[in-house]
């Protein structure tokens, strides 16, 4: 029997203890915390996200706007954006769209943030202080996937771990947040990618495997080894006649296949999402927190 | 037989490089790149490290300066005096002794260097930067250590290699500049460190090993796989009554054991290090250029 590691329950939990400490922790003169989502026009993989990013600060008790950028946006521009937001002192907290196209210079744009308003903690600086085990904000995805294998009692120190995917905001900070020096995970983490070749022989000593490549059907019986617990992050959408809209979100695990042989599977959706979406939530209280909670520090 | 892969005259034709590059390309009413290097007074392994980068920068025509910090130092100060030479236009590149004692706060200081002058790329914007594949300057011991198996003939594409520490000074830009996209190793990397129970595990399918553990003895037979090329990263002095000082520097590698086995080692010294403070000169140069040649921006 494979276990099936949801992830609903998890982030209801951490939305419930959000809510209070916002309830319970505005200040005389301050405000609640505010979270600015930023994003391009047309739908995207994001839309979906920000639809959850708006329902949960709702539910924490967070005020949240959206901003949709103008379809000729350039890069400068971007920056400009996020400069402003950088300087508004009502705003926390903000998280730009990623995958954005190369152009924008999405890494350059959040970069502009200052290290406490960098919520998904992306930019260099953040990024930089969590490969020095010594961050303030880390990527709501990797807190978030590493917190649910936990929650189900996965165990980290020691232990091998493949992680599939090096992109700056996904694969790499699940990588770090796993094997840097101080934050307690302690794992033997190996980074798989694109550019490997066999990866079978990159999984081939796996406990956890963390799979970010948007590739379904991409982890079999064939790849995993028996008895690995598959903490999916993977998330596309596949044409299904009988769903609503006519396609699906499915992981990169073929979970059928997997069925009997892995040891756990996080379930798409309702596993990486929710806890990651709840976790950027978490975020948004510490940065309204070491911001001042609303008044002026 | 295994393959001796020396850094010295890979080193030198750095160096040859950095000074005609310097000789040909001082502008008008500019000045030679500078380079001051900070430290504490007690004898410690940077102290090696400092005579070499002196005589470096003077092959290189790079003006050096190096800096004694006071013994009752504390975090605070050490701070200010990076901030200090942040701001002296006639300093190029600052590089900071690594390890110091924890409460003196080495990540925090070198992050106050402006991007350009923190030429060793340890502080936390150049780590992000180099962990997103956009860096200006890579740690020189990653980017010699890496550089020096190359010169030798080694390939990453696709190869699996297996790194051993993870400092955020060493191993982690080592495993990060083989690993991430953009830079064009792509290899697929395993980092170990020394909460890894089983070594041998972590080294089992390594093409190339890049050990910077700094323990004499740590690879041989029995965990090395046959036929692996070891880059050792490792710095160690052990005693030795027929060596002037009554000791002689070391590296990881057991080089007797896996004479026969290993396809190649980097001796120590003589391997990696030259190349480090040859690349170092290089990055220098680079800061140099960045900053205008000595010219007010």
């Amino acid at each position: 029997m494979t276990a099936r590691w949801d992830g609903r329950a998890l982030s209801e939990g951490l939305l419930t203890a959000a809510r209070q400490a916002v309830d319970s922790g505005i200040p005389e003169g301050g405000r609640p915390p505010s979270l600015v989502s930023v994003h391009t026009a047309g739908p995207s993989p994001y839309s979906f996200y920000l639809r959850h990013q708006a329902r949960a600060a709702d539910r924490a008790g967070i005020t949240f706007r959206d901003i949709t950028l103008a379809e000729d946006l350039t890069a400068p521009t971007l920056r400009e954006v996020m400069r402003a937001l950088d300087a508004e002192p009502g705003v926390d907290a903000v998280i730009l769209e990623h995958p954005l196209p190369p152009q924008l210079g999405f890494f350059s744009a959040v970069s502009a943030l200052r290290i406490e308003k960098d919520v998904d903690g992306v930019g260099a600086a953040s990024l930089g202080r969590l490969l020095a085990g010594q961050p303030v904000h880390v990527p709501a995805v990797a807190r978030g996937a590493v917190k649910l294998a936990r929650h189900h009692g996965a165990s980290f120190p020691g232990r091998p771990v493949t992680v599939i995917g090096r992109s700056e905001t996904v694969g790499l900070p699940i990588a770090l947040l796993l094997s840097v020096r101080g934050l307690g995970a302690d794992a033997t983490v190996t980074l798989a990618h694109s550019r490997t070749p066999d990866l079978a022989a990159a999984l081939c000593c796996a406990d956890v495997v963390f799979s970010c490549a948007g590739q379904p059907g991409l982890l079999n019986r064939g790849n995993v080894p028996e008895g690995a617990a598959i903490v999916d992050v993977g998330l596309s959408n596949v044409p299904d006649s009988t769903a609503p809209g006519g396609q699906r979100a499915v992981g990169d695990a073929d979970v059928a296949d997997l069925e009997g042989w892995a040891r756990a599977v996080t379930p798409v959706p309702g596993g990486v999402g929710p806890v990651t979406v709840a976790t950027l939530m978490e975020s948004t209280v510490l940065a309204w927190d070491l911001l001042g909670r609303g008044k002026a520090l």
